[in-house]
């Protein structure tokens, strides 16, 4: 079902880009678990558009208004719903593309879809608006998730021809991800950043990807085929507006490796058994193997641009061109990561408040 | 919820490797569409263990038997189930993997999980051959979906360095797949079987890639956000044991991309809208833009090989080694081919039947 | 899932009593649809609390407000979102509750399942007063509905001894029912008012029973076994705080009653196949057969009482009285004859979404 | 979705009356649970039709045939399924019904349906038969719950006049359930014997009524809303060919009830809350109180008579009369009995499966 995801929790995301609000309800969470309100803000902080040179100028503090679910402080069993009342919504700038779409978005998709009934103003429900209301569910999730001792780390693995360093397979790095842009490596970063004003410069915009990682989570979550762990971070993350490809451990050099090279052996350590590497992601069988999850999603290049493109007038009939002079990320890449980082934090929580273990056979 | 997968039909896998029998069940199917057992045959072989050198010596026949749903040669509106009786199981040789976890199996996991009760012979449920049933599902469904005009068609597309011609993006070659062994190009196909071959000689395997199109979908299939087409096929191409990555349209190519290069320009063409390229692969949104759907998977080598490698001993709590004896196939891509198909075809015959599309506003 | 509902549309209910907002988001509706917000309201205010003496005094205008869903007075494709923002909230009266739970009342079972962290106020998101949201999406569907010549009404069949006349099983007098006291007879109403009127000077509290009937079904609408029409109905019915019994058609009268009375003989009228009488309530195997659904629901007597009730104090572990003094209507059956009218609503229109009928084999 | 039931477990059910198989897949079970296959079919055997005066001559041994899911006794984590082969199909006793539908039967909502494309014999998926899967897997949850102390059981409680003594709301008698003919008085159950005998000799059939309680539940137990424990055993219930009517605790007598009679005060037990009644039938808000879980279920009189009843030739578009001489139940009650135990107790571990409880605070 379209804005509704979960097995065991339920996210349902609501609103669209230039409409009165947008939220999120979150059911299925158990009562008395904590809430910071100012943890979340500055994690919905990470995404919002601000004054650098890689976002849009559109001005939203993003700060989510709880309407029930939580009292005095902690979840009370009922469902959380939460909503950002859209303030700087400027809709004139769209009227030219409730006719003529824009290349590479949805707008006609949604268009034939809907019969001309969409609500087109900012890509409407399809905005990359929609993420915000996806950051408060897992911004909560993440809270969750780090009182357990699952922490969720991502960065931008690369923008153009510019990569930073990956994560280690085992020992993903999740500390020294930078708090500003976030990369491993700082000139790496800079890189990508001057790349990204020259795009922007040019009226154009660039594709990217980004490594997520997930540490702490013990072997044994998942369930078989259509439940594995890759399925269900995949159907979440390919619902995040961009992402046109997701790989997991190895990825696709998998079409390259011998079995003898891809395979991680298992050793004894303390008692406990361990992965020699982790060429699987973490994820054998769709079940967790008690090594990190790690996956790579790559976003292709903002299709908003102000470079003219062709396209058609759906009310005339015509060829025409579109120039997109709205406020549009040259990049949006950067503000992605924590988005990758909610949508994994959703679908992680999500598998484990339905996680069922059985004792060892004696 | 681990072995269904649908939001209109709902497709139940069940049954383990070396138990009495596999099989699926498939609900909500409309009552009245015709069923062509010969056909579905003819499908089921494609992925049917052979007697070539790329694949494994367990002959199984894989005879689908209906045990309810389908009526004089129709569906008759109740749930259409199938199973298929195991016939050649050798257990034996699966006695030593209950106590040593195969490397990149699912032996490990599945152990942690189920606490020492699961059915370990042959990788019980886990095993590829739960990929028959999957068949069974994806047979049924590309009947209906040809007789509506919806194909769908696999090939390989590399193997260890060797690839295939790739397919045109708008006119995806699906009559050009060799009937044999599935690649566009007979020499790369050559190329890969030797490959194969030599792999099997050494006691080693290989990975690989297939790329799938499905033609003839309308534009306007599919649902925002978690709906998408991208999360529906994701979420079952996921549940294909050994596939790592997945990518659609340009897929990972998008992190090099620019805006104006990547974007899929309209144009009108006898008074329908077209794209002038597929760098999206058939979905903008989510939804379905009237160009094939597209998309590429890559599955890591076969973890059942003959060469030695470091596992542990769960009952001694020793190290040991591994060295698969049974029967297994030095690569998995070829006999995956029909099964990446067969998951594509439910996917989107999933999509259409729940498909709502408004009519045009006047 | 706790508050989600619908196979096809996805209604989600959430808030509490006394909390910010009450409210839904209904997900899965088509384009397209017009919304008429003053006939919304006109259905919301029959359930709105008033200034009759059958009701709390708790004023609140109960008007919904929508956040997302609507462009331009139609459905546009997004979940539809609207919220009720609480006004006349007290969460003094409801002190006391915390520790002392009213018997019949959600108090202490949400006490034991939460663990103490349920918002306890006004009965938290046990409240009837979330029947409100049920009333905006039931409102919505039932505009549908009446577009395609599907009429739902209720009335009061009983409070106490005195009943008011039956619907005619195949001409159910939906245009017969009063508009201010929902009765068939306007006489039973005045004894029911009466009688509601003495209960209240008393302190006490009344149940009574509810009939409903959905006109103009086509036959062929439903699922087999678990997706069976009463099946649908019974979940979302059951929803509804305070229904203790359910019943299709003949009901409970089935126990004495002989197949050759009960069965419904068919017959042909001008070339269509027609039930001679209605005993089945409409639904035959699950499935509607072309005749009204007729059902009736049983409300038991408010849990809330100014009469001193035995409890128990959570806190301090001694033996209590609880008089309830807060807002509370003797009898919630007038008010909950909108209620059972939108559940119906919303269950017939979730089936139609997903029907599937076949065309006739030749 | 149709023949699938289950939040947290998923129940599917498939087969034909006279089809070549009937079964079930229950998913979602833990690993470990033991299964005892003659306890199995020691309730099996409830069920199944005897040489008894009061159901059909239709001989079926009624043996589940395991076909996947448990390995040496346990739950092995994999989906179990299992099938009854059909043995006594007579397909002829129904070559008349395909055109002239059975007044009370769903032979002709079928029809309506799936076009005439639906498998008529014997009712189809429609048929009482296919109650015989809803027992095994109900049958598997009432082991699993025995052995947590939790108990379900079912006696008639009405058939025609003649009622058998209700159970005791706090305290229900389940071992003095008859063994042969299930109810706690003897004598009542002769007078049903009797009465059932004497309308089989005179070609009709007659209803009645079963009252089943679970007993065992701890407090806590079921969601808010639409996830309350009467919406899901009303789900399920109401999916039994047959019910008409469905009620918890006081059920309908609730419509003449006081608050101040119907609540169930609270008292301290041994520093245990305890309930003085159990009016409520063990649910309040939804959630289970502790109490035991009773509920009544009303059956309607079979469809299937002797007696020349009026219908429609559907071929010839004429007037006729069906007599339905194949081999039926003339009162389906005493075999429903174990159906509805078993509807229970699929309910009851769907609940306790997914149930979350929340630590006391501080």
């Amino acid at each position: 079902m379209s804005s509704i995801y979960g097995e065991n929790l339920k996210l349902s995301i609501f609103g669209q880009s230039h409409g009165a609000a947008i939220g999120m309800t979150l059911d299925g969470i158990p009562a008395g678990l904590p809430v910071c309100e100012s943890t979340l803000q500055f994690f919905m902080d990470r995404r919002a558009p601000g004054n650098n040179q890689w976002s849009t100028t559109r001005k939203e503090p993003d700060k989510p208004v709880f309407l029930s679910g939580i009292a005095d402080g902690y979840t009370c069993g009922a469902p959380i719903t939460a909503v950002i009342y859209n303030q700087n919504a400027k809709t004139q700038a769209y009227r030219q593309l409730q006719d003529c779409p824009r290349p590479g978005h949805a707008d006609y998709t949604a268009d034939v879809k809907y019969g001309g009934y969409q609500d087109a103003a900012g890509g409407g429900h399809f905005s990359g608006r929609l993420t915000a209301p996806l950051c408060i569910a897992g911004g909560l999730c993440l809270q969750w998730l780090n009182s357990m001792g699952i922490h969720v780390g991502a960065h931008i693995r690369q923008i153009g021809p510019h990569q930073d360093t990956a994560f280690d397979p085992l020992f993903p790095q999740l500390n020294q991800i930078g708090t500003g842009f976030p990369t491993l490596s700082e000139s790496a970063g800079l890189s990508m950043q001057k790349l990204i004003a020259e795009v922007k410069a040019d009226g154009d915009s660039i594709g990217g990807a980004i490594e997520c990682a997930v540490t702490g989570l013990p072997a044994g979550v998942g369930e078989p085929i259509f439940g594995g762990v890759e399925s269900r971070i995949a159907q979440i993350i390919y619902g995040i507006p961009g992402v046109k490809a997701l790989s997991f451990g190895l990825g696709e050099a998998c079409k390259t490796a011998y079995g003898s090279q891809c395979n991680d052996p298992f050793y004894w350590n303390d008692g406990k058994v361990m992965l020699q590497s982790n060429n699987c992601g973490g994820i054998l069988g769709g079940i967790t193997a008690g090594t990190p999850v790690i996956f790579s999603v790559t976003v292709k290049p903002t299709p908003s641009i102000a470079k003219a493109q062709n396209t058609v007038n759906l009310s005339t009939g015509e060829a025409a061109t579109v120039s997109v002079t709205g406020r549009h990320d040259p990049c949006i890449v950067p503000r992605a990561v924590p988005v990758v980082e909610a949508a994994a934090a959703i679908a992680v929580y999500d598998m484990i408040l339905g996680n069922t273990q059985t004792n060892r056979r004696k």
